[in-house]
């Protein structure tokens, strides 16, 4: 797969191509590139047939490390997106509440 | 990393090396390899400069996918090593309850 | 609503009138009020217009205090109904451990 | 407890009496009412020695309906305080971020 841009059909509105954790990719592309080390030593470990709760506490800790990245992706969201649309274009903004309100249950699990 | 077994300091008790999981190991590392390609598809979007929301919703799928293995995990276990400690030994029984416990809460993010 | 023993609709197998948490009864008891009296709290936080930010810490703090008692709960019981059914009959442990996992996928919200 | 206003403590920059779930406060203690009463029933199932999978499925449900009313406050922040600030005052507007985070973090359990 290409370093393409988002395609026309993902533009959101007027949502180009900064989005925004343009500032933090290397932070989120860090944690994301640890969190596919502990996925592929969970799979280690049940190839060793280590014991269960010991891969259990590997899936917690990977799932929180998950959890993680979506939180400063919302933050990056709110402080960028959300926030950005509020001030310049009220239609853009109820959208944007909208698709943050989906994606906070999904989020939450609900 | 070489495919030794458990380490001695991880026997939990009677614990050799047929972990509760055994029957379901090859279900188990194909979701975990699904995952793995997952954040892999995460990081690129991410590099892609892709929507923030398009990303959290790929995040919320991923760590979804991960409390299922988890889910399966602890049903194993309780089926496997819980009930066949509670049938044989009383005492490691107990050790057994308060590691499920232990495990139960973290899964719960308690 | 008096204190009638569970209908016999609710019977589950082998269960009669001893629930797994029989011993710890005062206690999911005591916590479960602790609980009503949070939501009651919550609600007139609202009432009086409370910051946002402050009735949200009040409503984690109670769902966390929520997610404790189903904690109790599950570990009551796995140590009861489903290692006894474990030692029991095979056929009805294999009813407990399908209802375990589904009540468990719940409470992952999965 | 009386019905008396936020403390002069509990001001948060320029917020005063509109909290931004001004206009769904109906909804917002109607949820709770219901909750309140969920809880309730808990209560009455544990005193009724109900089978611990039942109080478990009743537990879930309650917990997920004191998430949904914690989604909606979110929501009704982020349209109401969060954008606010980030329109009027941008050193409040930050102040309104960080606290928005931390309020995440703790709804996502992290």
């Amino acid at each position: 797969m290409t370093s393409a841009p988002a395609s026309p059909g993902h533009t959101h509105g007027q949502h180009t191509q900064t989005p925004g954790y343009a500032a933090r990719k290397a932070d989120h592309l860090a944690r994301l590139s640890k969190i596919e080390g502990q996925i592929r030593g969970i799979s280690r470990m049940i190839t060793d047939d280590r014991y269960c709760i010991d891969v259990l506490t590997q899936i917690s800790a990977a799932g929180r490390a998950l959890q993680e990245v979506a939180l400063g992706l919302l933050d990056d969201h709110v402080r960028g997106c959300v926030t950005e649309a509020a001030r310049a274009d009220p239609a853009q903004a109820e959208e944007r509440f909208a698709e943050f309100s989906d994606t906070l249950r999904r989020a939450l699990r609900l």
